[in-house]
């Protein structure tokens, strides 16, 4: 299996056709993502902008749909719900489909849109989508969001976790951002929580009080769920 | 200090004129731009194509200057030396001028031109780099050459073992991707021969035959010299 690493959205091509994508964003929507999935929610539907997302919600029933994201790590007016995982509750999101725009998860989502397969990754679950990769059987493309078209520490190193969590799979060939990620990842991975403020958007959560979410999405291998992207819709894959 | 690293030539700005600059292409510029020097040559010009480095050489006497460099890793037809360090003896080099245009390190050495003070760097200088770039005393850019506009896995390693060797020189601050390289340093460091096969550029140089030249840039610190780029030349540092 070939392993490529994308550090930043911009980066992904249109050659995702024949492999499998996973698209990274450990601060906080792969978090979020999975903990709403994880509370019943039917769907997840990504927009790029937070106009795109009030459009594209107003295909829904009232009351059977929320908006939610962030745009610089806070709240958008007038939506539902932000990008704090924390506030995904089961009793908020259950039966409904969730439209999010975040500055930079939704937007590598939209781009990794054309891979065969594309699932959402976090450290909450890189066991899961390392087994699920896997199982696809084919060549993967891990494409960390980044931050602002920057690169990220935290997604390179989940990258980096989950290239080592395939290692049982048989030979891979990784790409030199990938064999780059391994090694970053094997730098961290005892000292995960240093990512809160060894990382950019980490420190800047840390200074808006954001302690909770970045302990949510901290807990690695906390959940089981693969979020598939389908059909312009995240929802969990089988298991 | 603030360190940041440059994973390839394109992201490096504008706003490098208050601080320091390594310019890092481990396979195999630096190596090829030390050894020269140490051949006793009196001065590197780098040249952003081979048209360009003949119309320079044209301002140099005849007999004083070498033309030299590559494309894809192979020499220019025409030209005097290639980017093989082995080439660069003192019998060829002592006293020339030697104009060098190479596939990714002097692009990069032209962008970082603007630094208020800008060093070659490979595996085979990093602790005299390491030490210059603290004695400079400003903010620090380790800038990677890269490959063809991509990430090359040898130089982030490079950029991140010189960022450990700082690690003596007081409080560091690093960017995201300052941090990654150091976690990927860490990974290779006893293991830096792993480059050859586990990089993209190093499995091109080996297939073509160039094992001979990979291990000289692979002698980590066999060199105290730290050439520095000034006024459109890159000549030894002061020790």
């Amino acid at each position: 299996m070939r392993v490529h690493v994308v550090l930043t959205p911009a980066e992904l091509g249109a050659d995702l056709h024949s492999r499998t994508a996973v698209v990274i964003d450990v601060f906080r929507a792969a978090t979020t993502v999975v903990t709403a999935l994880a509370g019943g929610c039917r769907a997840i539907v990504p927009a790029l902008t937070p106009e795109e997302a009030r459009k594209r919600a107003r295909a829904f029933p009232r009351g059977e749909v929320l908006l939610a994201g962030e745009r610089g790590g806070d709240p958008i007016d007038g939506f539902d719900l932000g990008n704090s995982p924390l506030e995904y509750t089961a009793q908020r999101v259950a039966g409904k489909i969730v439209v999010l725009t975040t500055t930079n998860g939704t937007k590598a989502l939209l781009r990794a849109a054309s891979a065969a397969a594309t699932a959402v990754a976090g450290l909450v679950n890189v066991k899961a989508v390392a087994q699920w990769a896997q199982d696809q059987a084919r060549d993967l493309t891990l494409a960390c969001a980044g931050e602002a078209g920057e690169v990220s520490l935290e997604d390179t190193v989940c990258a980096g976790l989950i290239i080592d969590a395939l290692a049982g799979a048989g030979a891979l060939e990784l790409s030199d951002t990938a064999a780059m990620a391994r090694g970053a990842a094997r730098d961290y991975r005892h000292r995960l929580d240093d990512l809160r403020s060894e990382s950019h958007w980490g420190r800047h959560l840390l200074a808006r009080g954001r302690a909770e979410d970045l302990a949510a999405c901290l807990a690695v291998d906390a959940w089981t769920a693969v979020p598939l992207f389908r059909n312009g819709r995240v929802a969990a894959g089988q298991p």
